[in-house]
Protein backbone atom coordinates (compact mmCIF):
# COMPACT_ATOMS: atom_id res chain seq x y z
CA UNK A 1 0.00 0.00 0.00
CA UNK A 2 1.12 3.37 -1.31
CA UNK A 3 1.75 5.86 2.00
CA UNK A 4 1.03 9.65 1.34
CA UNK A 5 1.58 12.56 3.21
CA UNK A 6 0.92 16.52 2.35
CA UNK A 7 1.73 19.48 4.00
CA UNK A 8 -0.85 22.46 2.74
CA UNK A 9 -0.86 25.84 2.87
CA UNK A 10 -3.60 27.70 -0.28
CA UNK A 11 -5.41 24.28 -0.48
CA UNK A 12 -6.25 23.85 3.19
CA UNK A 13 -5.51 19.68 3.71
CA UNK A 14 -8.12 19.84 1.09
CA UNK A 15 -5.74 17.13 -1.23
CA UNK A 16 -4.58 14.65 1.25
CA UNK A 17 -8.61 14.29 2.42
CA UNK A 18 -9.59 14.06 -1.28
CA UNK A 19 -7.38 11.23 -1.22
CA UNK A 20 -8.41 9.88 2.21
CA UNK A 21 -11.93 9.66 0.70
CA UNK A 22 -11.13 8.02 -2.35
CA UNK A 23 -8.72 5.65 -0.41
CA UNK A 24 -11.58 4.71 2.08
CA UNK A 25 -14.10 3.92 -0.66
CA UNK A 26 -16.04 7.33 -1.08
CA UNK A 27 -16.21 10.21 -3.29
CA UNK A 28 -14.57 13.62 -2.08
CA UNK A 29 -15.95 16.82 -2.84
CA UNK A 30 -13.51 18.29 -4.79
CA UNK A 31 -11.97 15.99 -6.23
CA UNK A 32 -14.19 12.94 -7.33
CA UNK A 33 -14.54 13.14 -10.95
CA UNK A 34 -10.18 12.93 -10.48
CA UNK A 35 -9.82 10.08 -7.72
CA UNK A 36 -13.04 8.45 -8.03
CA UNK A 37 -13.10 5.61 -5.38
CA UNK A 38 -9.99 4.23 -7.40
CA UNK A 39 -7.65 4.43 -4.88
CA UNK A 40 -9.46 2.26 -2.55
CA UNK A 41 -7.14 -0.30 -0.60
CA UNK A 42 -3.91 1.29 -2.68
CA UNK A 43 -3.24 4.35 -0.54
CA UNK A 44 -3.17 5.49 2.78
CA UNK A 45 -2.86 8.74 3.69
CA UNK A 46 -0.02 9.20 6.87
CA UNK A 47 -1.03 12.67 7.47
CA UNK A 48 -2.67 15.45 5.71
CA UNK A 49 -1.40 19.00 7.36
CA UNK A 50 -2.96 22.65 6.54
CA UNK A 51 0.01 24.61 8.05
CA UNK A 52 -0.57 28.25 6.69
CA UNK A 53 2.62 29.60 9.61
CA UNK A 54 6.20 29.43 9.50
CA UNK A 55 6.31 28.60 12.54
CA UNK A 56 4.04 25.45 11.79
CA UNK A 57 6.38 24.54 9.01
CA UNK A 58 9.60 25.03 11.36
CA UNK A 59 8.09 23.16 14.42
CA UNK A 60 5.88 20.45 12.90
CA UNK A 61 8.36 19.43 9.97
CA UNK A 62 11.79 20.95 11.06
CA UNK A 63 12.48 22.81 7.88
CA UNK A 64 14.11 26.34 7.63
CA UNK A 65 12.05 28.27 5.18
CA UNK A 66 12.88 31.31 4.24
CA UNK A 67 11.67 34.53 5.59
CA UNK A 68 8.11 35.13 4.34
CA UNK A 69 7.55 37.96 1.81
CA UNK A 70 4.65 38.92 3.68
CA UNK A 71 2.19 37.85 6.60
CA UNK A 72 -1.33 38.18 6.85
CA UNK A 73 -3.18 39.53 9.66
CA UNK A 74 -3.73 35.75 11.34
CA UNK A 75 0.02 35.02 10.74
CA UNK A 76 -0.06 33.45 7.26
CA UNK A 77 3.17 33.16 5.44
CA UNK A 78 3.11 34.96 1.63
CA UNK A 79 5.68 34.51 -0.67
CA UNK A 80 6.16 35.64 -4.00
CA UNK A 81 5.67 32.83 -6.75
CA UNK A 82 9.85 31.92 -7.16
CA UNK A 83 9.76 31.12 -3.18
CA UNK A 84 6.56 29.69 -3.14
CA UNK A 85 8.26 26.96 -5.78
CA UNK A 86 11.07 26.52 -3.72
CA UNK A 87 8.97 26.27 -0.41
CA UNK A 88 6.59 23.23 -2.18
CA UNK A 89 9.94 21.38 -2.57
CA UNK A 90 10.84 21.61 1.05
CA UNK A 91 6.92 20.93 2.28
CA UNK A 92 6.75 17.73 -0.07
CA UNK A 93 10.03 16.37 1.05
CA UNK A 94 9.83 17.56 5.22
CA UNK A 95 6.68 15.92 5.32
CA UNK A 96 7.49 12.96 3.40
CA UNK A 97 10.76 12.05 5.35
CA UNK A 98 8.95 13.17 8.79
CA UNK A 99 6.28 11.00 8.46
CA UNK A 100 8.14 8.09 6.88
CA UNK A 101 5.43 8.00 4.17
CA UNK A 102 6.57 6.99 0.27
CA UNK A 103 5.74 10.32 -0.87
CA UNK A 104 4.77 13.66 -0.24
CA UNK A 105 2.81 16.75 -1.24
CA UNK A 106 3.23 20.58 -0.28
CA UNK A 107 1.25 23.17 -1.32
CA UNK A 108 1.72 27.35 -1.08
CA UNK A 109 0.44 30.25 -2.93
CA UNK A 110 0.85 34.23 -1.99
CA UNK A 111 1.62 36.42 -4.58
CA UNK A 112 1.54 34.95 -8.19
CA UNK A 113 -0.36 30.98 -9.19
CA UNK A 114 1.39 29.54 -6.26
CA UNK A 115 3.09 25.95 -6.33
CA UNK A 116 2.38 22.19 -6.10
CA UNK A 117 4.81 19.60 -5.51
CA UNK A 118 5.12 15.95 -5.62
CA UNK A 119 8.13 14.06 -4.50
CA UNK A 120 8.93 10.53 -3.77
CA UNK A 121 13.25 10.80 -3.08
CA UNK A 122 13.88 10.20 -6.62
CA UNK A 123 10.90 11.97 -8.41
CA UNK A 124 10.67 15.55 -7.73
CA UNK A 125 7.19 17.41 -9.91
CA UNK A 126 6.11 21.17 -9.34
CA UNK A 127 2.85 22.94 -10.74
CA UNK A 128 1.26 25.73 -10.80
CA UNK A 129 -2.04 27.08 -11.33
CA UNK A 130 -3.20 29.39 -13.71
CA UNK A 131 -4.89 32.02 -11.43
CA UNK A 132 -3.09 34.96 -9.82
CA UNK A 133 -3.75 36.01 -6.66
CA UNK A 134 -2.88 37.38 -3.87
CA UNK A 135 -3.16 36.17 -0.38
CA UNK A 136 -2.95 39.80 0.94
CA UNK A 137 -5.78 41.19 -1.41
CA UNK A 138 -7.91 38.72 -1.20
CA UNK A 139 -11.18 38.24 -4.04
CA UNK A 140 -12.93 35.61 -5.94
CA UNK A 141 -9.44 34.61 -7.16
CA UNK A 142 -8.16 33.03 -4.21
CA UNK A 143 -10.95 30.11 -4.26
CA UNK A 144 -10.26 29.61 -7.69
CA UNK A 145 -6.96 29.44 -7.75
CA UNK A 146 -7.16 27.30 -4.45
CA UNK A 147 -9.59 24.74 -6.43
CA UNK A 148 -7.72 24.55 -9.33
CA UNK A 149 -4.56 23.65 -7.20
CA UNK A 150 -6.51 21.19 -5.30
CA UNK A 151 -7.45 19.38 -8.43
CA UNK A 152 -4.00 19.81 -10.43
CA UNK A 153 -2.20 18.19 -7.35
CA UNK A 154 -5.00 15.38 -7.54
CA UNK A 155 -4.05 14.48 -10.78
CA UNK A 156 -0.44 14.66 -10.21
CA UNK A 157 -1.28 12.50 -7.47
CA UNK A 158 -3.34 10.06 -9.45
CA UNK A 159 -0.81 10.17 -12.59
CA UNK A 160 1.99 8.82 -10.17
CA UNK A 161 -0.34 6.06 -8.76
CA UNK A 162 -1.01 4.46 -12.42
CA UNK A 163 2.08 5.10 -13.24
CA UNK A 164 1.59 7.70 -15.82
CA UNK A 165 3.61 10.53 -14.89
CA UNK A 166 5.46 11.09 -18.07
CA UNK A 167 2.40 11.64 -19.79
CA UNK A 168 1.16 14.34 -17.16
CA UNK A 169 4.41 16.44 -16.97
CA UNK A 170 4.30 17.38 -20.63
CA UNK A 171 1.63 19.79 -19.54
CA UNK A 172 2.25 23.26 -19.23
CA UNK A 173 1.48 23.71 -15.36
CA UNK A 174 4.07 21.49 -14.81
CA UNK A 175 7.13 23.76 -14.15
CA UNK A 176 9.92 21.58 -13.09
CA UNK A 177 10.48 17.80 -13.17
CA UNK A 178 13.18 15.80 -11.96
CA UNK A 179 13.74 11.92 -12.17
CA UNK A 180 11.06 11.75 -14.70
CA UNK A 181 11.31 12.11 -18.73
CA UNK A 182 8.08 13.33 -19.99
CA UNK A 183 6.09 11.06 -23.49
CA UNK A 184 7.52 12.97 -26.60
CA UNK A 185 4.87 14.77 -28.11
CA UNK B 1 -2.78 36.72 19.39
CA UNK B 2 -4.04 33.68 20.39
CA UNK B 3 -1.89 30.72 18.72
CA UNK B 4 -4.32 27.14 17.85
CA UNK B 5 -2.84 23.81 16.28
CA UNK B 6 -5.52 20.97 16.15
CA UNK B 7 -4.47 17.06 15.46
CA UNK B 8 -7.85 16.23 13.60
CA UNK B 9 -8.84 12.25 13.16
CA UNK B 10 -12.77 12.16 12.78
CA UNK B 11 -13.07 15.66 11.87
CA UNK B 12 -10.57 15.77 8.65
CA UNK B 13 -8.94 19.13 9.92
CA UNK B 14 -12.35 21.14 9.55
CA UNK B 15 -11.78 22.55 12.61
CA UNK B 16 -8.80 23.93 12.38
CA UNK B 17 -9.89 25.18 8.76
CA UNK B 18 -12.98 26.64 10.36
CA UNK B 19 -10.83 28.36 12.47
CA UNK B 20 -8.32 29.80 10.30
CA UNK B 21 -10.99 31.01 8.17
CA UNK B 22 -12.73 33.17 10.73
CA UNK B 23 -9.47 34.48 11.98
CA UNK B 24 -8.55 35.87 8.55
CA UNK B 25 -12.01 37.30 7.95
CA UNK B 26 -14.23 35.50 6.28
CA UNK B 27 -16.50 32.65 6.98
CA UNK B 28 -16.34 28.88 6.80
CA UNK B 29 -18.54 26.42 5.70
CA UNK B 30 -19.20 24.24 8.90
CA UNK B 31 -19.09 26.84 11.54
CA UNK B 32 -19.98 30.11 10.22
CA UNK B 33 -22.67 30.75 12.79
CA UNK B 34 -20.60 29.50 15.59
CA UNK B 35 -17.56 31.87 14.68
CA UNK B 36 -18.83 34.49 12.34
CA UNK B 37 -15.36 36.55 11.71
CA UNK B 38 -15.43 37.18 15.07
CA UNK B 39 -11.56 35.55 15.35
CA UNK B 40 -10.39 38.19 13.05
CA UNK B 41 -6.90 39.40 14.04
CA UNK B 42 -7.45 37.58 17.46
CA UNK B 43 -6.19 33.88 16.77
CA UNK B 44 -3.23 32.45 14.23
CA UNK B 45 -3.68 28.86 13.46
CA UNK B 46 -0.40 27.71 13.08
CA UNK B 47 -1.01 24.01 11.86
CA UNK B 48 -4.42 21.70 11.24
CA UNK B 49 -3.22 18.44 11.12
CA UNK B 50 -5.39 15.27 9.72
CA UNK B 51 -3.54 12.37 10.83
CA UNK B 52 -6.00 9.21 9.99
CA UNK B 53 -3.08 6.71 11.28
CA UNK B 54 -1.18 5.48 14.29
CA UNK B 55 2.35 5.92 12.56
CA UNK B 56 1.23 9.89 11.55
CA UNK B 57 0.35 10.10 15.53
CA UNK B 58 3.56 8.55 15.97
CA UNK B 59 6.12 10.43 13.72
CA UNK B 60 4.48 13.77 13.32
CA UNK B 61 3.61 14.44 17.22
CA UNK B 62 5.90 11.89 18.71
CA UNK B 63 3.34 10.40 20.83
CA UNK B 64 3.05 6.59 21.55
CA UNK B 65 -0.78 6.21 21.88
CA UNK B 66 -1.92 2.58 22.76
CA UNK B 67 -2.26 0.51 19.57
CA UNK B 68 -6.18 0.75 18.01
CA UNK B 69 -8.47 -1.71 18.42
CA UNK B 70 -9.21 -2.00 14.53
CA UNK B 71 -7.69 -0.29 11.36
CA UNK B 72 -9.64 0.46 8.26
CA UNK B 73 -8.98 -0.55 5.10
CA UNK B 74 -7.21 2.57 4.54
CA UNK B 75 -4.77 2.33 7.31
CA UNK B 76 -7.02 4.47 9.69
CA UNK B 77 -7.12 3.42 13.67
CA UNK B 78 -10.21 2.75 14.89
CA UNK B 79 -10.50 2.98 18.84
CA UNK B 80 -13.37 2.24 21.29
CA UNK B 81 -15.18 5.27 22.78
CA UNK B 82 -13.20 5.30 26.13
CA UNK B 83 -9.88 4.97 24.16
CA UNK B 84 -10.74 7.72 22.06
CA UNK B 85 -10.84 9.97 24.88
CA UNK B 86 -7.13 9.28 26.22
CA UNK B 87 -6.28 9.79 22.59
CA UNK B 88 -8.23 12.85 22.19
CA UNK B 89 -6.04 14.17 25.17
CA UNK B 90 -2.89 13.00 23.80
CA UNK B 91 -3.56 14.61 20.45
CA UNK B 92 -4.22 17.99 22.19
CA UNK B 93 -1.04 17.89 24.25
CA UNK B 94 1.47 16.71 21.73
CA UNK B 95 0.05 18.92 18.70
CA UNK B 96 0.08 21.93 21.22
CA UNK B 97 3.54 21.45 22.36
CA UNK B 98 5.14 20.07 18.90
CA UNK B 99 4.17 23.16 17.60
CA UNK B 100 4.48 25.78 20.69
CA UNK B 101 1.28 26.86 20.13
CA UNK B 102 -1.08 28.04 22.94
CA UNK B 103 -3.71 26.19 22.79
CA UNK B 104 -4.25 22.93 20.89
CA UNK B 105 -7.13 20.56 19.69
CA UNK B 106 -7.29 16.78 19.53
CA UNK B 107 -10.46 15.17 17.88
CA UNK B 108 -10.58 11.20 17.67
CA UNK B 109 -13.85 8.45 16.68
CA UNK B 110 -13.34 4.73 16.28
CA UNK B 111 -16.71 2.94 17.19
CA UNK B 112 -19.19 4.81 19.81
CA UNK B 113 -19.67 8.67 20.01
CA UNK B 114 -15.81 10.04 19.34
CA UNK B 115 -14.01 12.37 21.74
CA UNK B 116 -12.78 16.27 21.28
CA UNK B 117 -9.99 17.48 23.43
CA UNK B 118 -8.75 21.36 24.20
CA UNK B 119 -5.86 21.66 26.04
CA UNK B 120 -3.90 24.63 27.08
CA UNK B 121 -1.90 22.59 29.45
CA UNK B 122 -3.89 24.19 32.50
CA UNK B 123 -7.31 23.50 31.16
CA UNK B 124 -8.21 20.55 29.67
CA UNK B 125 -11.95 19.48 28.39
CA UNK B 126 -13.11 16.44 26.81
CA UNK B 127 -16.45 16.01 24.96
CA UNK B 128 -18.25 13.84 22.83
CA UNK B 129 -20.81 13.86 20.05
CA UNK B 130 -24.14 12.33 20.93
CA UNK B 131 -23.91 10.40 17.33
CA UNK B 132 -23.01 6.61 17.98
CA UNK B 133 -20.95 5.40 14.75
CA UNK B 134 -19.05 3.02 13.61
CA UNK B 135 -15.38 3.50 11.24
CA UNK B 136 -15.33 0.32 10.59
CA UNK B 137 -19.28 -0.33 9.06
CA UNK B 138 -19.73 3.39 7.80
CA UNK B 139 -23.00 4.80 7.28
CA UNK B 140 -24.77 8.39 7.07
CA UNK B 141 -24.23 8.12 11.07
CA UNK B 142 -20.10 8.76 10.47
CA UNK B 143 -20.95 12.03 8.25
CA UNK B 144 -23.61 13.18 10.93
CA UNK B 145 -20.59 12.49 13.94
CA UNK B 146 -18.31 14.13 12.08
CA UNK B 147 -20.41 17.62 11.60
CA UNK B 148 -21.48 17.74 15.06
CA UNK B 149 -17.87 16.93 16.62
CA UNK B 150 -16.99 19.83 14.29
CA UNK B 151 -19.52 22.01 15.45
CA UNK B 152 -18.66 21.36 18.97
CA UNK B 153 -15.13 21.88 18.92
CA UNK B 154 -15.32 24.74 17.17
CA UNK B 155 -18.32 25.88 20.36
CA UNK B 156 -15.30 24.79 22.61
CA UNK B 157 -12.47 26.73 21.15
CA UNK B 158 -15.34 30.11 20.90
CA UNK B 159 -16.02 29.37 24.46
CA UNK B 160 -12.11 29.10 25.43
CA UNK B 161 -11.46 32.40 23.21
CA UNK B 162 -14.14 34.38 25.42
CA UNK B 163 -13.43 33.59 28.50
CA UNK B 164 -16.83 31.67 28.86
CA UNK B 165 -15.44 28.29 29.19
CA UNK B 166 -17.13 27.90 32.68
CA UNK B 167 -20.43 27.94 31.16
CA UNK B 168 -19.83 25.63 28.43
CA UNK B 169 -18.55 22.83 30.85
CA UNK B 170 -21.80 22.30 32.42
CA UNK B 171 -23.12 20.84 28.90
CA UNK B 172 -24.16 16.96 29.32
CA UNK B 173 -21.56 16.58 26.16
CA UNK B 174 -18.86 17.47 28.05
CA UNK B 175 -17.64 14.30 29.75
CA UNK B 176 -14.25 15.55 31.51
CA UNK B 177 -13.11 19.74 32.52
CA UNK B 178 -9.99 19.67 34.05
CA UNK B 179 -9.12 23.06 35.75
CA UNK B 180 -12.26 24.36 35.19
CA UNK B 181 -14.97 24.96 37.48
CA UNK B 182 -18.29 24.79 35.59
CA UNK B 183 -20.83 27.42 36.64
CA UNK B 184 -23.25 26.63 39.08
CA UNK B 185 -27.05 25.92 37.23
Amino acid sequence: MLRVATAECFTHGYVGREIHASASGYTGELGSEILGTELEGRVSVVAACFIPTISGLRELLGVDPPEPDYTTKSGAKAYSEEKDREVAKLMARAVRERTGADVGIGTTAGVGRGAICLDDGEVTVVARTDVRANLLKPDERILERQRQGIRRALRLFKAYVDGELERVVRKDWVVEAEGVTPDPP
